[in-house]
């Protein structure tokens, strides 16, 4: 018993004593915070480090718990003398996160960030500074417009919100018409995604000025994908959005825009579940689009291609990408594996594209490069 | 000392029966709360009733304290078994309010509401259904496009944002060009406060639909009015965002949309402060603008017209605005009596309007409410 007691005793004693190296180990949080490009005008919080931790920040005097809660970690902070709660989270992907701080059991956005819709709400988002953050940065280049525009929906009775991107010379040359891209964002997400945290004005901007991709329209709507039921994905019924998509908001953008209306110059591509509704939609209609991305949103398999008359003959393009992380993180599923499916299609004929973004999982970096890799591969001739 | 006591208690009992009178006699909050028009989708609250009151509600089980602040009052909610929060502010003014919760010392957006920047920050709005909301609504008649821009600007080193509302026809004939107003949101406000919560576009769409106004353009950017110290309104330097306005923004419209660019085709409108710079800079630059609106934001006095050389000749209307209660709490001030400067105008043989909006304050109602009245007396011949 006494021997017992004592290897017991051992056995703690290394366990506080390694916590205690464990915590003398740990390197010290770099103290290169930076206010965030995603704050509210003249906020100092929250902040980003080089080792791309976010820094949290709120005064809230009677509060007794304030938490940072982003990528499914929640993370403590710290009240001073003064009521102010600091604190910081782990190193985060680069890229965009949605977050959210919790003051005594309450979910609420952080009053100093700017707020973005995402998983099914309007909430914080931050930013960490990506290596590659140049492609969709503002520049002193010919800027296109984002418009937002309001088209009527019979089969919804109601007139419904789109986002119109129109290339930097659509002003120009009245004369010259354009081919058209509808972009889908996720589930959980709305039509001010790609406009918002997708950069997608500036991502094509840039790569309009650089000469690497043709000037193009892009279509961006709500993709009716968030009435959606519990475990409801595999019962989920196209139908309604893809009668707004191909009988309402199509002809009506043919009508408004000085767009190119042929097959050849209409693409769709999508992420996630707006990835999954292109598959959905553009296998259906191979009459009215040519192109087709998906992006973390499944693939095309060889099987895909043989079931449906015509592909090889009227798809021009088809372009799949995932993060990194998403295909390490994998467990099965997607109808096969995404880049065999891509290899598949290369070898039987078809301009097939396969894409990783490296070191991001399945958020809006992966979906911004997986935009910037798609657009120059798209109604070439 | 007996009958002093007994004279106490018969005072105190008065006070008493009185406060439980008063509690009776109150009229019970009307139970016909409906959630707000700028929920967020699918959010049960906020709620707003028939007499203006808006219910909050919101988890925080182990909160302390939860207050809606609303119109510069504080309202306690009141926690139930959940560790749910709710609670009623008294009735509002109709029109858009912003808003917020405090929870336990922190002030913090409504995670139940969208969100729109006003003072100072992006956080809650609500909408209080008004009597005339129609005017405002988003109908089945043909619509403009409310496009982001980025305009390049020397003076500050930047791309700048603005909105520009283009009319339902503009899209049409592509040989017809539009006049221009330049409208500006006030202190506090940025370039999204007319796109948003003014309502811009459906006001515009309507009333162009009902051929009541004129189609033309409406350019929005920010107009430099937040970097203002405590106290700086009498120091504000007009020549920054003038130098943005005139030198940088206008050329580039006139160059990017199919505008009429001379004096007789360009106005300049705006709110609070922005009505403020309005005057200073349609003052000193009447070969560039013939129109001038101010809706809560001073007025123009016939010592202005006189001090103004070629004001008579150049300035085919002047409009001037107010909500009631601002007339009602008005202690001197905003360079004389509005109304009687504009009474003074008319006199002078100047176009000179002066309106009044009917129940609300220095909110965005009596704003939607001044470009409605407005719009219509805009570039007419």
């Amino acid at each position: 018993m006494k021997r017992h007691i004592a290897g017991l005793t051992v056995l703690l004693l290394t366990i506080v004593s390694s916590l205690c190296l464990a915590q003398t180990d740990q390197p010290p949080i770099k103290e290169d915070f930076k206010p965030n490009s995603t704050n509210q005008p003249g906020r100092e919080f929250p902040q980003v480090n080089s080792e791309g931790r976010v820094r949290a920040s709120i005064s809230a005097p009677e509060a007794t718990k304030v938490q940072l809660d982003i990528s499914a970690v929640k993370y403590d902070l710290v009240k001073d003398e003064n009521g102010v709660w600091t604190g910081e989270s782990g190193p985060q992907d680069e890229g965009f996160h949605y977050y959210q701080l919790w003051i005594d059991g309450a979910a609420v956005p952080d009053p100093g960030s700017l707020y973005f819709f995402g998983a099914m709400r309007w909430g914080s988002g931050i930013e960490i500074p990506a290596t590659d953050q140049d492609f969709y940065a503002l520049k002193n280049v010919p800027h296109g417009q984002m418009r937002q525009i309001f088209f009527p929906s019979e089969s919804t009775n109601t007139s419904r919100r789109a986002f119109v991107y129109t290339p930097p010379d659509y002003d120009k040359d009245l004369t010259k018409r354009y081919p058209v891209l509808y972009l889908q964002h996720g589930w959980g997400e709305n039509e001010y995604g790609w406009p918002e945290q997708g950069k997608t004005m500036f991502i094509m901007d840039n790569l309009i000025a650089e000469g690497k991709a043709k000037p193009f329209i892009i279509v961006m709507t709500y993709g009716m994908t968030n009435e959606i039921k519990f475990g409801g994905l595999r019962n989920f019924d196209i139908t309604p959005f893809q009668t707004v998509l191909v009988d309402e908001l199509i002809p009506y953008i043919d009508a408004t825009f000085r767009t190119l209306t042929d097959q050849p110059n209409r693409a769709m591509a999508g992420l996630s579940m707006g990835g999954f509704e292109t598959k959905l939609i553009t296998l259906k209609n191979l009459d009215t689009f040519s192109h087709i991305g998906l992006f973390s949103g499944g693939s095309i398999s060889a099987d895909d291609v043989n079931n449906t008359p015509g592909f090889k003959e009227k798809v021009k393009l088809v372009f799949v990408s995932f993060g990194s992380r998403e295909l390490e993180n994998r467990r099965g599923g997607w109808g096969g594996d995404p880049k065999e499916n891509a290899a598949a299609l290369k070898e039987a004929g078809v301009n097939s594209h396969f894409y990783v973004s490296p070191n991001t999982a399945h958020e809006w970096q992966s979906w911004r490069r997986s935009l910037h890799e798609f657009a120059p591969l798209v109604f070439r001739d």
